[in-house]
């Protein structure tokens, strides 16, 4: 099966991105408990995001991680679909806390669910939205759930121990979902702020807050990928540590990537609306560099159009062109660059393998992604 | 310790509510997962619910369950905390779907969110609202992951085996979850028909929903109990099912007793603002039945007050003694205790014991209570 030799190329590591996405896919949707999901405007929306397309990073790292330990993949495989459901929950949940009309593309869970109560209730638009914001609650409750069995069934089936999977389910919804939570409701604390409460804001700040929402669950995957793999539960064993680590790193890295994506992607690709981290007032690397070099005009300016929900379209672009050009983007972008550069060594004790050097052209991938 | 011959007498039944209070309390406030809620709002939020005066029924009915099986109540305690953390998690979600803003006689979760938002980060009166919704999704989801780590810490510690403890999270996170949710957007859809739409709702869907909504979660707590107390997790065990076919009657009363309690309840004692079922046009037998016994001028009455956000105090008044004097309180009374009647021949194959015979007093006291 292993080719020893092979180089991962961009097109071979789609390739693979691609394989995950399809066996998760095909995972979920044989899964005996989706088909409890009712009525039918719940199953709709359970399914909305999920069906979209998308990167499956997460799930692709944990099976990789297992892998590269050692491992057999196809017995992580509930797990990566469960790690995808689990991110699923968190995105339903963290749109309608960000009254974020898209993603993927297509209607927030929230938006979706206004739509569903127009359409087949008959509601007025008041209603409606009240209704969509009900349905986007109990959408993500109830991935939250069908995502804690998948990792379950690991070890119901027997092909995991049932202490290394009780291990993994606690560690997640412990800690890790703690930690996510606490960056979600820093996130929403840090966007209250006006620009000028917030330039007693540190990089440090900002950059713990980015790993406790993003950071946290990548090096989850990578974590319990590798427990999965050498199905043992010694979280002190090196290359656990290790792979626990890398996709730490890597982790937060992805999301100063995707700060930068947040202000000068493109809508086609990233699948959300231009320059809503600006009209939302996001407290960014980015918004806190150019906060520091810019001139009282400049400043201004920002001040102004930052976190004002009615900024015309001209305004958001002359923002976006001046994060850039007041080094905001270049100081993140080295940031993000120096992240990868404290992980990749961490991997050094990994015997080499197609999952590793998939792993290692991963990493850098976080920080060349346009969406 | 067992006293085999004592009768259970309404105030040895509310003392031992008061024992199961204090050591799911202690075990909660000492239990380390809690160490991580942040940031303090988040932990404020986690805690408020939990730490107001409550009966703890679900609690009480698996500890009981267990002990009534022939096990080790001792055993089932992190359980027991589990299931009054994850019934908390529903109520935070309800009450921000249903607009509560009593829950135990304080503000509910998102009141509490919005009180902080303009204490705590002075916030206006608009984003204080959207901060406590934000506060109320996050804080649910933290309680719901802290409510499955309860659980499957009997099987970390050793004292339940593996098995039983994946089947019983695996229940609750699929089958318990998904009804739950089931029954909740039912609710909420039923909620916004008006009563004339509504007038094809039969007693039976009413009474679906009653149990999706409640019956399930006590169903949930008996089956748990017993498996915990047997340490089996063969389902088909005579004692399990009848533990499960008991509690689930029971719970199915319960909330036939709760919408008695919503419309003559009172709220010094209920902890919820008096007519708040009638103002939200909630759909429940007594509304139906005091439609079909409606003279022409009661039910156009009837269909102007119920669900009028608007109402005035003397309208709802009117309509609580209108719903008594058409049947409605009678017909839901007579169906509660049909309930009750059907629960307790299941008990007749468990062994008599002080744990059977507080489970027995705690069915009649399903339909007697007043809070």
């Amino acid at each position: 099966m292993e080719n020893k030799n092979k180089e991962i190329t961009q097109s071979s590591f789609f390739e693979y991105l691609l394989k995950v996405d399809n066996s998760v896919l095909e995972y979920l949707k044989s899964h005996q408990v989706a088909t409890y999901f009712k009525p039918q405007d719940i199953s709709t929306a359970v399914w909305s995001y999920i069906l979209r397309p998308a990167k499956r990073l997460r799930p692709a790292v944990l099976l990789l991680a297992a892998g590269a330990v050692g491992g057999d993949r196809k017995h992580a495989l509930p797990a990566a679909a469960g790690i995808e459901v689990f991110h699923t929950w968190t995105l339903v949940h963290d749109d309608l806390i960000d009254n974020d009309l898209l993603r993927r593309g297509l209607p927030s869970a929230h938006e979706l669910g206004s739509e569903l109560g127009k359409s087949n209730l008959g509601l007025s638009e008041i209603l409606a939205k009240e209704y969509g914001r009900n349905l986007a609650i109990l959408t993500g409750d109830t991935q939250h759930g069908w995502a804690t069995t998948l990792f379950l069934e690991m070890a119901i089936s027997g092909v995991v121990s049932p202490q290394v999977v009780l291990k993994i389910v606690y560690q997640l919804q412990s800690y890790v979902l703690a930690k996510l939570v606490y960056g979600e409701t820093l996130d929403v604390q840090y966007s209250y702020q006006t620009t000028f409460e917030s330039r007693n804001l540190t990089d440090e700040q900002i950059v713990e807050m980015l790993w406790l929402k993003t950071g946290v669950l990548y090096e989850f995957s990578g974590w319990a990928g590798a427990m999965i793999g050498k199905n043992s539960n010694n979280s002190d064993d090196p290359e656990i540590q290790a792979m626990k680590n890398f996709t730490s790193l890597c982790g937060t890295a992805f999301q100063l990537q995707d700060d930068i994506i947040g202000v000068v992607g493109d809508e086609s690709q990233t699948g959300k609306p231009f320059g809503s981290d600006i009209r939302e007032g996001k407290k960014t690397i980015i918004v806190l560099e150019a906060l520091r070099n810019a001139k009282p005009t400049e400043y201004d300016f920002l001040t102004k159009i930052l976190g004002n929900r009615d900024s015309s379209i001209e305004d958001i672009k002359k923002v976006a062109s001046l994060l850039r050009s007041l080094n905001g983007i270049k100081r993140t972008e080295d940031l993000a660059k120096q992240y990868i550069e404290k992980a990749l060594p961490h991997l050094d004790i990994i015997t080499d393998s197609e999952c590793k050097r998939l792993l290692l052209f991963w990493a850098k991938y976080m920080i060349e992604r346009t969406f």
